[in-house]
């Protein structure tokens, strides 16, 4: 069976468990602690990059959260989470790419607060502008559609959609994206998001060693 | 005809542009100037995140190197750069995302003494074995093939093979990794590589800015 090594505060796991579940492929979880579990030999030999999320199936490992959701899409096509038209692969192209390379690393500033680390304002002005720049892009590129491709969930609201939802947590309201708002909440009503929303306990337990990250990072 | 917004010391727009000629797309290049094009209306108007590369195709916009990389190879599949089984799907993008994720930021630090910057020397050997081990996954991958994925060049090689190269001048030798050194003097060997390499003449003039650029991310 399918093993995917996961820590249930990781957004970049999360979405490779929502879509495990989307397309409802059976699946071994194994929890990588992430206060030394990752630079262990056996995780290291996996992984030498020494995150989370990898999976190993049929003896092949793959990790990166992206290169994942595309390995799962090729192997297990049922339940499909990508467009085939060139514009809308490239729409979830855009939403997962700016997800990773811009949103996640704006959001981290706006994290230190959070776990009681400082802060500059400068560059937290800053990571807000570059949020608020993300957010009307999404704005605009979700328009009238239920998700980014259209009528169906595809690769783009999984990546995104476990990243929007907890900017109100760190300061952002999402007041001023109404479709945006209503996709939220019309992902918040799925069965995968539920199973995988990090528990408040998980939270809590987790703040340590995320301060310790951020520390490492400043 | 495919516009493309490029400047020709931005790496990410090189991997676009090494693509649309590896695929033989006519396309007409438009340069941005990195100290101020990119701030103004008419660029934001297309990107509005305010980076090369960008392309417009019959009025549709993508941005992000590796998403408009997907586009181009769903639009134009003739001279494909993505292989079709699952496992060598998963290793193109494994190769893509370490390259954006992992390399490219790592090898920042290294950037800085090139432009005249100071850079704390343990920022430096932290940087040099990220790299380390990003080369080390990447010779393991490659093993005795020609390319990433085999014997035919795909998006994998473009995006890595427009980075590896630069190592060296920046200190990172190639001499321990027998495998990935005949790779790139392979790609040496193209003709897009060798049409898309910077002139010394426009690196020299593009030293203050990435100063600038640097001294605003530090």
């Amino acid at each position: 069976m399918l093993k995917f090594y996961f820590n249930p505060i990781s957004v970049n796991a999360r979405r490779v468990w929502v879509a495990l579940l989307e397309k409802q492929i059976p699946f071994e979880p194994i929890l990588v602690r992430l206060d030394g579990d990752q630079f262990e030999y056996d995780f290291t030999a996996i992984n030498p990059l020494q995150r989370v999320p990898a999976i190993v199936d049929n003896n092949f490992r793959v990790i990166e959260s992206l290169a994942i959701l595309d390995y799962l899409e090729a192997k297990y096509p049922m339940r499909s989470l990508l467009p085939t038209t060139p514009e809308a692969i490239a729409t979830v192209r855009m939403v997962e790419l700016i997800a990773v390379n811009e949103l996640q690393p704006a959001t981290l500033p706006l994290t230190r607060p959070f776990v009681g680390l400082d802060v500059e304002p400068q560059r937290l002005e800053v990571a807000k502008e570059r949020v608020t720049a993300v957010m009307q892009f999404y704005e605009t590129l979700l328009g009238e559609h239920s998700y980014f491709a259209g009528e169906s969930i595809t690769l783009a609201d999984i990546v995104a959609g476990t990243l929007v939802p907890s900017l109100p947590m760190f300061g952002v309201s999402l007041e001023a994206y109404p479709q945006l708002k209503v996709w939220t909440e019309r992902l918040a009503q799925r069965e995968s998001w539920q199973q995988t929303t990090p528990q408040p306990e998980a939270i809590a337990a987790a703040l340590p060693i995320v301060r310790k990250i951020l520390e490492q990072r400043s």
